[in-house]
């Protein structure tokens, strides 16, 4: 790890004599905070565990976007100005709302504990790499807030007067209910949130988050507070406080219940500031502490803030580009910025983390990454990990195998050691494929290849393949086999028997390489000719009918289909485009057919199902013009320099990784097989500085001259030798000085 | 300490020798538990903070005695037959509900969380000194328990198959919410459960009781569950499990909730016994675990058992009696027992404990005793400690001046830390003063004054003397003054006043003696003529009007007079019984009105003002035959050995200490003066072991010859010689060999 650390210091030293502006100069943490990208523009870490982002969804000022009036996923949403305090755990570009917890809020004058009645509007917001900041309208405050890996630090500077820093433990994105608070000292107060059932799923893995919040300013005085639940019996009658919050000034004790919280008060005699260093883990009160001690102990808010946005900058630096807009450039930076935010740190900084689901402590020796949103992030977040971050992806597949080792089965939806089970699929072994395809190798291969073959083989309890018994004896799942997605599921478990072949292949298992080649074309048996698309069989093998291919955009709920339609999933299977173009009919019938999704108003571009199909025309000799003309529409339509600048929920990174690719011109088209389908970069010069630990070669650079021009590409040039193909090699790149495009 | 232990080891060998049965074997702990005594028949140690209570008040099967239907302050009922558990720390005979959680429960086959469906009904039960036994009928499980101070200890007989051990910590006595709960291993489980506000007071001051659960045999599997409070927002319609009960299996970290629990579950091939031990603490989980291991380690269950048997018989022993029938002696050791349950230990093995309301901890040397009800105490409890247990009394002084170093005030009602300011007057300064004065010095006797003086002088917020202004400027409290008791308040204060004179008189303080002298008989001015009892007087000086003096009765509201009415009242001047006399307009008829309130059926065995009106009649030479007749027709009416045995709420042990006081033919008629008055004994012989540290004297022996006749005393005789008086101060008696009554 040191001698890594160094060499990322090395390379931001010669970045930094490159660069006129520093790559984290460019990220508007902004993006992606309306619209539904469901991003924060709150300070972390990279990869960080905590994460300190305003809070501004909850309670009647903040109606229509208020969390419990619909289905609400972030903290933070641009539109909204009813701020009630800073939350310091959360997760970023998610469809399903979770943590958004331990807030804290700077007030003035009397105690107040109910949100509504604390909460202030808030003006000069700023919000940069490890940096956020604003005005509290009602107090006159300014809050300052930067972070650790596993620390959430603010500075609040107060007027003179009455001064209260609440940390409230009831309020919470989640809605999983549950706390406990404990004052140690003036300046210390410890504590227990429970979280969970992430998309209304397994409420009984509802998981603790411990933290520990030091104040740099003892408290004149504090205490605790606590709505309890109503009383319902007959005695209700004595109990004039039934259901009422009661402060419990000086208390020191446990105090426990959904709706509790802490409070620090002051009275200060000149305006102050008081700097507040939350830290957080998943495994204990003790852990927190330490983590916040080691992350933080001696260093200053402007210290931990320089030090966390020099991280930063050692990260974006690793690509550099030149040309193109301020926008692009932010554009850019700001999506591989959110690609360094999940997969995220689960471990503390002594390597203890939570087992999968029973959560009894365990230790790691590198990184325990989580926030593991796979069907999403194996088309393209782990490929560009792969590139540039190869040692953060070999560390992500162990952590892989860390919850294969624990749970006996490879992860779906993993979140902060539960397996969500959101989506469907079988992912993660598409994503151990690529990674050991492209080299990077350094991880217990044959266990990987075991779990993959054990999701794809066990007939019964199989919690990752729900219906594989239809889909090996017939080839697909039916509208029996699921109530939900039978043509999309069969293509997700062809896309995972695909990787599998590749890895057997790799690993000499010929056998195994046959048998799952052949169990990854079977989606063509639902190849339907008469709308040319993938259409729902029934038990008995008869089409399901009547049958509108439309059916299931918007998240309509479709048999065939799960997030999407028959568009926007026949086109999902990158790895046997040549086939799927036999069925249709040829080449042009193919190419024809795609360009039907686009111009038909049928692709979705914040759902990924279809975000490769921009790529697909380059399987087509002479439609390649098509994939550089949609890949540039799509990017000036969705991608923006404003809040609602992110298609959608940004899905931990996903949407934001096929920007980061596409703006360079490469896009792993094809999960599993180590290739990068070409379009026109969005820079002139693009310099991918690689880790020599993975590859030979120290950068490779992708130029292009076509400047701002749509003019569409000519020739491709590698290290000065025309390469004729649309398609470029993983190896080929990392062992390549130049990428021209002419 | 040792020393004394010695001590006590001596007495209890020579008193076994000397006994046919040993003094346990009289207990009956079913004494009290129906008839509102609110006593429980599970085991507890002498003066313990755990005891395991069968908790049979919960679930509709219990109507009309569950505990939420009603004014219910007991865990245990003896009509109820359906039981949900084992409560782990319990009140015994008080009359709000309050702690009666950390509830286990064994089970057998599935698993079942749910109170209601859980409970069971039970046969065979059997409650002795330190010992419980029941069997549970719908489980075939055999319950038996016992405790240590800080640990109450199970031992559950299963059959073969599966079974369960429930730690249910939503369930309980107490109305407030809120529990923590972890397991830490398939031996162990910890955990946090919010009690407090008790009578419905101090809701502000509710604080966490910690334990630790360790079982013999480790869980096959265990988990914990959570029934969460219902979430009403729009994301209801896709939370299926809102609002349910869940299970978390294997779950080993943090779960804090309302209504939470742990479970331990088994599969025995045989029948197989485990045994559980629940260790509490109000300082922290660590001290729980602590006080468990101190106490328990490397004892079995039958260890624990006899150890707590035996310093029981040690305690109880101190008294003997010899003739009487087995239900008086039964009534009287029962009678002891229970003013050896409260004051209970509140500190820790290790000497730690919560200081008062904010709960920081503090560490004392002696035992911090908790759980003073000081309204009922101060009139017999104490003086009972004082003569018998006087080591025990010295530290119960000792801990009434560490609330008043950490609160500022002495305490009232206090329970755990808290000041539940529960009742009326100023009652721990006559404790202080009747236990000085009994010889019982080794205190800060000037600390103990200085705390009586300020709540006797302090004008302005005054949580102990409401009402105060009134009090000292006119002499009494008026209907203006406060909404409830203007005349019973003013005795107490008169009472209180009364003390501090007799403590102002022994140290030398004459004006203090002479000022209080003087405040403590303006309750005189309360005096009517008109009905020759007390009348609350307005604001302008003039009497209530209309008034009737019979108002008041059975806890209706009444403007003079708490819980109870002027009758139950207007002689509870035991320091001025001749001032009285005189304003009645003498003996006589001070006598004659006395007898009216027993031939009126005003007269309240149940309520404390009245307690000592049977004794009063000694005041009036000649009449002292009414005193032996009614303490013997009251002793008669209403102890009896079964569970409707008190007449009443057991007051922490007051009524109780009515009887013993009474079977042993002295009582304490005037609290802060050392006298007892006497009446005829119950038993032939009672020999009263005296503590070598207060006493010179080993023993005193009070005799009677009058057997089961009703014949009044003719003669008393002490040390031989002839008593001229029907009192007798403390000092002679705890100075002489022989009190005879002929």
């Amino acid at each position: 790890m040191k001698k890594n650390f160094l060499g990322y210091f090395l390379i931001f030293f010669s970045c930094a004599t490159i660069a006129q502006n520093q790559a984290i100069d460019y990220v508007n943490p902004f993006i992606g905070t309306s619209n539904f990208g469901t991003t924060n523009p709150g300070p972390i870490a990279v990869r960080g565990m905590a994460n300190v982002s305003p809070f501004n969804v909850a309670g009647s000022q903040n109606l229509p976007l208020e969390k419990d009036s619909r289905w609400f996923s972030t903290p933070y949403v641009h539109e909204n100005k009813f701020l009630t305090g800073f939350s310091h755990v959360n997760l970023s570009g998610v469809g399903c709302p979770e943590l958004g917890v331990i807030l804290a809020m700077p007030t003035t004058g009397e105690l107040e504990t109910d949100h509504e009645k604390y909460g202030s509007t808030y003006s000069d917001e700023i919000a940069k790499v490890g940096y956020y900041s604003s005005q509290l309208d009602k107090y006159d405050i300014k809050v300052e807030a930067t972070a650790t890996t596993r620390t959430g630090v603010s500075k609040y500077s107060f007027p003179a007067g009455k001064a209260n820093i609440l940390l409230n433990l009831g309020l919470g994105l989640t809605n999983e209910q549950g706390a406990q608070v404990k004052i140690v000292s003036p300046t210390e107060i410890e504590g227990v949130r429970s979280v969970g059932s992430f998309c209304y799923y397994k409420p009984e893995e509802a998981y603790p988050v411990y933290f520990v919040a030091k104040f740099s300013e003892p408290a004149s005085s504090f205490g605790t507070w606590k709505k309890p639940t109503t009383y319902k019996g007959v005695e209700a009658q004595w109990m004039g406080y039934n259901g009422k919050t009661r402060l419990m000034e000086g208390f020191t004790k446990t105090v426990v219940g959904d709706s509790i919280g802490a409070y620090m008060r002051y009275d200060f005699k000149i305006p102050t500031q008081v700097e507040m260093k939350i830290g957080v883990s998943y495994v204990s009160i003790e852990n927190a502490r330490e983590n916040l001690e080691k992350e933080t102990a001696g260093k200053s808010f402007d210290d931990i803030k320089a030090a966390t946005q020099q991280e930063w900058n050692q990260y974006l630096s690793k690509i550099e580009v030149e040309g193109g807009s301020q926008d692009d450039k932010t554009i850019f930076y700001t999506g591989l910025y959110h690609t360094l935010i999940h997969p995220s740190t689960l471990n503390d900084i002594n390597g203890e983390y939570p087992k999968m689901r029973t959560r009894e402590t365990l230790k790691t020796d590198g990184t325990r990454y989580t926030v593991f949103s796979f069907w999403d992030t194996y088309r393209n977040l782990h490929q560009l990990m792969s590139l540039v971050y190869p040692k953060q992806q070999s560390n992500m597949v162990k952590s892989i195998l860390q919850i294969y080792d624990e749970s006996g089965w490879l992860p779906k939806w993993e979140l902060n050691a539960t397996e969500t089970t959101t989506m469907v699929g079988d992912p993660a072994g598409i994503v151990l494929a690529d990674t050991y395809l492209k080299g990077i190798q350094d991880f217990d291969v044959e266990k990987a290849y075991e779990a993959m073959v054990k999701s794809a083989d066990q007939l019964e309890n199989n919690p990752l393949r729900p219906g594989i018994k239809d889909y090996i004896e017939k080839g697909y799942l039916t509208t029996k086999t699921i109530n939900s997605g039978s043509v999309s599921t069969t293509q997700e478990y062809n896309i995972s028997d695909y990787a599998i072949a590749q890895l057997a292949k790799a690993l000499g298992k010929k056998e195994d390489y046959k048998r799952f080649s052949k169990r990854s074309l079977s989606y063509r048996k639902l190849f339907d000719n008469e709308f040319n698309l993938l259409r729902p069989k029934n038990d008995d093998g008869s089409w399901l009918t009547p049958y509108n291919p439309e059916t299931g955009a918007n998240f309509v709920k479709n048999l065939g289909f799960i997030e999407g339609n028959a568009w926007q999933y026949t086109f999902m299977v990158s790895h046997d485009a040549k086939g799927l173009m036999k069925l249709m009919g040829g080449g042009k019938a193919y190419s024809k057919q795609l360009q039907n999704v686009f111009d038909k108003n049928q692709f979705d571009m914040a759902n990924e199902p279809d975000i490769a199909y921009p790529y697909l025309f380059n399987y087509v000799k002479g439609e390649e013009w098509r994939t550089q003309q949609t890949v540039s529409d799509l990017l000036q339509k969705y991608f923006k320099n404003s809040s609602d600048g992110l298609p959608g929920n940004d899905d931990t990174g996903t949407m934001s990784a096929w920007a980061v690719f596409s703006m360079m011109g490469i896009y792993p088209v094809n999960p599993a097989q180590p290739i990068y389908a070409l379009t026109r970069p969005k820079f002139e010069k693009i310099t991918i500085h690689l880790d020599a630990e993975y590859y030979t070669n120290q950068k490779v650079v992708i130029s292009t001259k076509l400047g701002e021009t749509k003019a569409a590409i000519g020739n491709i040039f590698i290290d000065g030798k025309k390469h004729n193909s649309y398609f470029l090699s993983h190896q080929k790149l990392t062992n390549s000085k130049t990428v021209e495009f002419r």
